[in-house]
């Protein structure tokens, strides 16, 4: 330890600060190839004390401060930066309360998604936003990502769940926000404002979260087409005639070929797309509004839709096998669909890169997967450039950058096109209100 | 016409600057008895180049700006201070786009909110929040405000249905806001910071809305108890059943008694609460859970069921015709809205005020309406009194002391204790970032 982080472990409890290069290296990266820099030291928080006391110090001396979850991002949100510390909150898994009455939760950030999920189940509720990761990823993480998921076509994303937070500020002190109630108005919207900043703002150490009703037993239909254009009018048609499915997911050819050379899913030659969608009640209806499909596979037991949904699951490692991943991330309106999976198409065939995509296809968000070599440090020219195409593309057709994964680092470069000059403005005057000294997760979201 | 005013109307098309003091004066209140100051002038927007020039205008000569809409607010945000311009945003009533297919309108602030509705029923289409003025308040007011409303319970606030916004800020510079999409996440949540901001941070002249689809046929219950408690365990009951209510409504002995004087209800001597609650589908479920109630009605065609709704409809104007009203907003976790509403009864009892009380008791938004004599500017000392006992019981509850009308001027002296002195130096920095020469709606909601 040097003197900054000696004095830094000397204002906490035994044991929360790593210094060793070997261990705090496996700290600084998220789940993308972003390259981190070398932080000073990572704290490991069991307690909002810890974190305040963590950035006492930091304002102290002006260290920047990378908080972090599990590192599941997909953005480089988390990645360190030189001489910062990496703030992990991966310790602070309290449930502090659950009330089946009010249906919220108090929890803290190190909670894992799914575990908070499964808590709910045993009253009859569920947390609603699942982000693939979910398994994996924590609260915190979810928070300052405002991440999306599967079911949050039906139940909206993290940011429509949480309803008050308790913040750490840069300069140690703590701020609660919003309410225990479902609504509330006294004051601006700050519990909106942290939601999604990405740990530029101040360090969540607690969020009161809304829990829902459980839904009833669910019907899901998969279903096969020989066209990409034929499935996405499926997806219109399912939402048009307002069977409200909780999950409406789409794969590509080459994503379903992926988890084929894995898993041997059976996959038909001729098979272009599928759908994957989950309603409460019948499938009928949905399977029904997949007449072009080549097959349509309706569930009769969960086991069965678990392991219909289970394909979908699996989409992201399948990719994985296949070399590096740059997985983006633009959301577009539902009705322009077909033409944005058409232009992910076009720049992949243009610039010969290996794009493989699934869709949040009920939300209009679109994950196209930039495979490139694994023995490379970062994305070749030609990804950048498939993957600008593709980002003006989404803007063209009104749609958005990014729908759930965040800025990050990876799409700093682009965000000006999106928000504009006077935005971007906005945002570094409150960046400059909540943390003066730019210490919290410097270069990051904004 | 002064020199200043002189100034906008040749900035501004003909015809759309008021001076005349007995006309801007009608534009100088909301729907409180807060008496307001004398506005120099009044602008009638119709476009948003007019709400640019007099925003330019405004900052130029650093005169107050007080955005309105349709003045339905009931907590003075919308009231004028002396030497302001009134801007009214009231005929710009363009709905510019209603697109179906992606469940999304874009809509000018003057549109009435029922406007809104209806032209979405046209597709299949509903605006959920419905604020109980709907008929006459404002997208822009409801915006403003944060407006929940009756169908609430199940769709949320107007925060969840604002996906982007038009903004031009106090130096007259436009931005966009959000997205056209149901997810996204690049950059700060600048949507949600300005819905609910009441005019203090800019000035919306168009939003995008998300649309859903309008429910199929409801199913309505209205309930009468011999007591506020067994009504309050009847709306527990309703929710965790997962009947999902659409609306919950619950109507207290002294609100039934100023309908049933004015509109004859056949209202029972023993009846001490009614419930009116709306869900899709069976009424049978809600019936049998209102057991203890000493009647229960369902209804069995849509006009039985507006019947029912409209005796709830009529509440506020028939307290009105009791006196004056200092209508409340307190919202608390619904586990505790019998404690709520005793904390009310007994400040009532205790200050010999008569106070009448409606809930959107689904989300534990109670509004206990003070009745006071029609001949006082002001409400009496003993109103004020059991207001602020109200209040702080709905805190110590769990709660906050508005759910869904604002802060405005009538509860600015209460916020600092629901929100403490961190979040109040956050706000003034939000406020000096967007409006460094405070001039938009100065004094309000912060």
């Amino acid at each position: 330890m040097n003197e900054l982080t000696s004095a830094l472990a000397a204002a906490l409890p035994d044991g929360r600060v790593l210094t060793d290069p070997d261990v705090t290296d496996s700290y600084a990266r998220d789940r993308t190839f972003v390259q981190p820099g070398r932080p000073l030291g990572v704290v490991l928080a069991e307690t909002r004390d810890d974190v305040v006391a963590t950035m006492r110090w930091a304002s102290e001396h002006r260290v920047p401060v990378v908080p972090r979850g599990a590192g599941t991002g997909l953005a480089g949100g988390a990645t360190a930066v030189d001489g910062c510390v990496v703030l992990s909150l991966a310790r602070m898994t309290a449930i502090r309360e659950l009330s089946p009455q009010d249906e919220i939760a108090v929890v803290e950030p190190g909670v894992i998604t799914a575990d908070l999920d499964r808590a709910a189940r045993e009253h009859g509720l569920m947390y609603a936003p699942d982000p693939s990761s979910y398994e994996i990823s924590t609260i915190g993480g979810n928070l300052a990502t405002n991440a999306g998921g599967l079911r949050c076509v039906k139940y909206g994303v993290t940011r429509d769940s949480a309803l008050g937070l308790e913040v750490v500020l840069a300069d140690g002190r703590v701020l609660n926000t919003g309410r225990r109630t479902m609504k509330g108005v006294a004051g601006y919207d700050l519990t909106g404002l942290f939601v999604g900043s990405e740990g530029t703002l101040g360090v969540i150490t607690a969020a009161t979260v809304r829990l829902r009703r459980a839904p009833g037993e669910m019907a899901t239909v998969a279903a096969e087409f020989t066209s990409l254009r034929d499935a996405a009018a499926a997806v219109s048609a399912i939402v048009a005639a307002g069977c409200q499915p909780s999950m409406l997911e789409l794969m590509d050819r080459t994503t379903l070929q992926a988890i084929d050379d894995w898993k041997n899913i059976g996959l038909e030659p001729s098979t272009r797309a599928m759908l994957i969608a989950q309603a409460e009640g019948s499938a009928d209806e949905m399977a029904d509004l997949c007449a072009a499909a080549s097959f349509v596979a309706v569930s009769s037991t969960p086991e069965e839709a678990a392991e219909l949904i289970g394909v979908r699951r699996l989409a992201y490692q399948a990719k994985e096998r296949l070399g590096q991943c740059l997985v983006e991330d633009v959301c577009v309106p539902r009705s322009v669909l077909p033409e944005m999976i058409t232009a992910i198409e076009e720049a992949a065939a243009r610039h010969g890169v290996l794009i493989a995509t699934v869709a949040h296809a009920g939300d209009g968000n679109v994950h196209p997967v930039f495979v490139f070599d694994r023995g490379l440090a970062e994305p070749p020219e030609e990804v950048w450039a498939a993957a600008d195409e593709v980002f003006r593309a989404a803007l063209d057709l009104g749609g958005t950058l990014t729908g759930e994964h965040g800025v990050g680092l990876l799409k700093k470069r682009w965000l000006g096109l999106e928000t504009g000059p006077v935005a971007a403005e906005l945002h570094q005057g409150i960046k400059q209100v909540f943390d003066p000294l730019n210490i919290l997760n410097p270069g990051k979201a904004i």
